[in-house]
């Protein structure tokens, strides 16, 4: 089920509510003084210039990712001619390339979406991300699926990703065994770079339906891309009102004062909340089963945008807080404890949501059970909303760090919103702690190491390398 | 698909590898010298002391519910004759009443177990655990089930939590739109305290099956209780061998030998990292998918029972390390450069597989291409092998403290093991701590507000109290 559309642009913005995190609030020790904010203003500055210079200059494409009509149209033509013919769109990707597409899925499809027939998904496909290479996991998937009924969409900007090209190559050899190499070439879709890579070189060489994924836009600012995009489509959702929503918030974060830019404010506040209070954890807890998976989303862009060795002028910083995934109201009953009495280290940031799809009435069956009569005659959607408000009163009493994103409703609208904010308060914090947002060196070396022990040639020392470690025997291990 | 059960006891152990913990391996500044363990040698005997007394007298029941033939005999016999006559079974429960049954699920069925077919299921009933009361997601899962097929297992020790009370409402009235009061009988399953609260009161009026949470067992210990083990038996897990599990894994914690009991070993050295080194972080990082929710059920398990303000003796510690999710290899491509760039501030538990059930090849489709054809010829087996080896070495070499729970095979046996380990080290480092593993006061303030804003007799001020923060308004909402 596909949230509607409704109202005008004014009604449907996300609000950024950041009063929990303030000292008049939750206290000098642990709040932000408004003061601290404005000694910061100059770097809020020098930031906000870069930003829009690099724009300017092209060289942050993602910005303008929002802004691509003749994109969704191709998108939405292909997967219109795709949706009589196959019942199930499997992605091969990972990381960037998968948690976009989960994300908007999650939040913009119904729950149990996959186990809908035909006609109650309207004719749209179901959907498999495969971000993962267990071989169980990925064996029992091709079990479940029937080859002439599906097709792939395999994601990877170099082609090189190991993961994802292992998927590839199981899959159409899986494919293989009961289609044609004409019939194949319908089956499979590729996203990848423009110009170069092994993908580049299979499209070329067999021919499949190929998408692009803009230069110099990084994984895991791709979701308003293709690679979030296509998936995007296949489900139903309308990716036109998803870039509407982005460039609706687009508009909201060009503005240079960090007190009307929710970006901004929301980047400076957790930076400050890092480096003046010692909170080096930032934990994003939604009170929407649909919003968990944007939550996955935020953990991937803050831990590897933000997780890093060297500052941009080579000093070592070792900076980057730690994202967290939560979910409300499940997690209080899970993590909340420790949120309100374990370490002060922590900032929440809630995203509410003010309109569910549907109200579901509590009924009152035990009028002589005092526990249980107070439920009745409320609602499911007031109890959620209850809880949320009883967690941030009870966070702030205990002078715990909490902010709120707030929606009007889930939809697609709200969601490209709420996914351009968050990329954009990732661009912003990197600006504040000096490191550049858009890379990630710390893994390369772990890529090498399984190149070495997977006998890719040219890896020779890095398999003796890992070999050699640990020296360490028996004792260490029980 | 159900895990065979193969091989002789000592071939099926776990086992704990701690060699990347040691500074010997990964250095002085970070890792865990011998020294420290010897010099915590006297807290060690006092903590293993303490649990033995408090066992003895049986104040730590939760430590004798390995041995429970009896009940795995009367559970399997009750799901047995659930099985030919329902499809579905939907747990109602959140928090300890849910990550247990969600925990052996997904560990021990089929990945995507709910899409197939019964046969294929060989019987066994689907499972739905709605731990959560979002209204969208509670009402679509009604949706999705035929009342006359679906038996329901409501949760809760006190029968007052908020969330499970009201479901437990809406779907009664919901069964009650298709079957007679009679008929509805046989849909309601009860797991509660044996005495008291408000579902032990409604068992008894209207004569639903219940089965009993032992008394002194919480909701984070309670997964070897009907509280896991009915739903576990409901999707065909054979939990005889569950609990021979904890049982093998009982008998080596109760080394009094930090060197021969591994979940000492592991509590000791997380305890150290945490105080000694400052490792704040636990991050569990499964390298099998079907191990993903146990991470989650650990996240609960050692959130709740070490995030405490207060030690025994009334000295307010703020302690808790901070458990993490996450989930080889997929979080390589999201969290990884974080882990290895960002600050030194964690631990990481891996859990790998040496036998998966299946293994899946990786053909050779491009041998002209030098970036893929290395990967043909292996087995996604060896990949995600060869990716986690590769992730440990590479965290070592910058000096990240890491370990490793290997587990044979994923199978009913090694999964009981593996969640017993797990509670002892809880407890065991809950008394290092010194602090009650075992409640969890904070919540309960929260608990009050919600009640509050509920309009609940007895809560009014707690409303007033909720009703007059933030005070601060308008500036601090963007």
């Amino acid at each position: 089920m596909h949230r509607e559309k409704h109202g005008k642009e004014t009604d449907r913005k996300i609000s950024f509510d950041f009063r929990n995190m303030m000292a008049t609030v939750v206290g000098d020790e642990n709040g932000i003084a408004e003061t601290m904010i404005d000694e910061l203003s100059d770097e809020i500055s020098r930031v906000d210039d870069n930003l829009k210079k690099k724009r300017e200059r092209g060289n942050l494409p993602f910005f303008d990712l929002p802004y691509q009509d003749a994109l969704v149209e191709e998108l939405i033509d292909f997967v219109d001619r795709l949706k009589p013919r196959f019942e199930n769109l499997v992605v091969l990707g990972i990381g960037g390339s998968a948690l976009g597409a989960i994300a908007l899925k999650t939040a913009l499809t119904s729950p149990f979406y996959n186990l809908l027939s035909k006609p109650e998904r309207k004719g749209n496909l179901r959907l498999f991300v495969a971000d993962n290479i267990d071989p169980d996991e990925f064996n029992m998937l091709l079990r479940v699926l029937d080859p002439k009924e599906t097709v792939c969409n395999v994601i990877s900007k170099s082609g090189e990703t190991a993961e994802t090209m292992s998927q590839f190559l199981i899959m159409k050899e899986w494919f293989g065994r009961k289609l044609s190499k004409e019939e194949m070439r319908d089956h499979i879709i590729v996203t990848t770079d423009k110009e170069s890579g092994n993908l580049r070189t299979i499209v070329e060489k067999e021919g499949y339906k190929d998408f692009v994924i803009p230069a110099g836009v990084g994984g895991r600012f791709s979701v308003f891309t293709p690679v979030g995009l296509l998936p995007g489509a296949a489900v139903g959702i309308d990716i036109g009102e998803l870039l509407s929503g982005a460039a609706f918030m687009d508009t909201l974060c060009r503005k240079s004062s960090v007190w009307e830019n929710p970006a901004y404010m929301n980047g400076t506040l957790h930076f400050l909340a890092d480096v003046r209070k010692g909170k080096r954890i930032s934990v994003m807890m939604p009170y929407a089963a649909a919003l968990r998976d944007v939550a996955d989303w935020y953990r991937q862009i803050w831990a590897e945008s933000l997780g890093k060795k060297l500052s941009l002028n080579g000093e070592t910083v070792y900076v980057g807080p730690t994202p967290v995934r939560a979910l409300g109201v499940t997690d209080q009953h899970s993590q909340l404890q420790l949120y309100i009495e374990g370490p002060s280290d922590k900032v929440i940031t809630f995203i509410t949501v003010d309109q569910y799809c549907e109200k579901l009435p509590i009924p009152r069956l035990y009028p002589e059970i005092e526990g249980l009569d107070y439920l009745g005659g409320h609602t499911l959607n007031e109890l959620i909303q209850a809880e949320q408000r009883a967690t941030a009163v009870s966070l702030s009493k205990n002078r715990r760090l909490n902010c709120t994103i707030n929606l009007p409703c889930v939809s697609a609208f709200s969601i490209g919103q709420l996914l351009f904010f968050l990329e954009v308060q990732t661009a912003f914090i990197g600006g504040l702690y000096r490191i550049n947002p858009f890379d990630q060196p710390g893994v390369e070396e772990g890529k090498q190491y399984a190149y070495g022990i997977m006998g890719r040639k040219g890896f020779e020392r890095k398999k003796e390398e890992a070999d050699a470690l640990p020296a360490e025997r028996d004792r260490y291990i029980i």
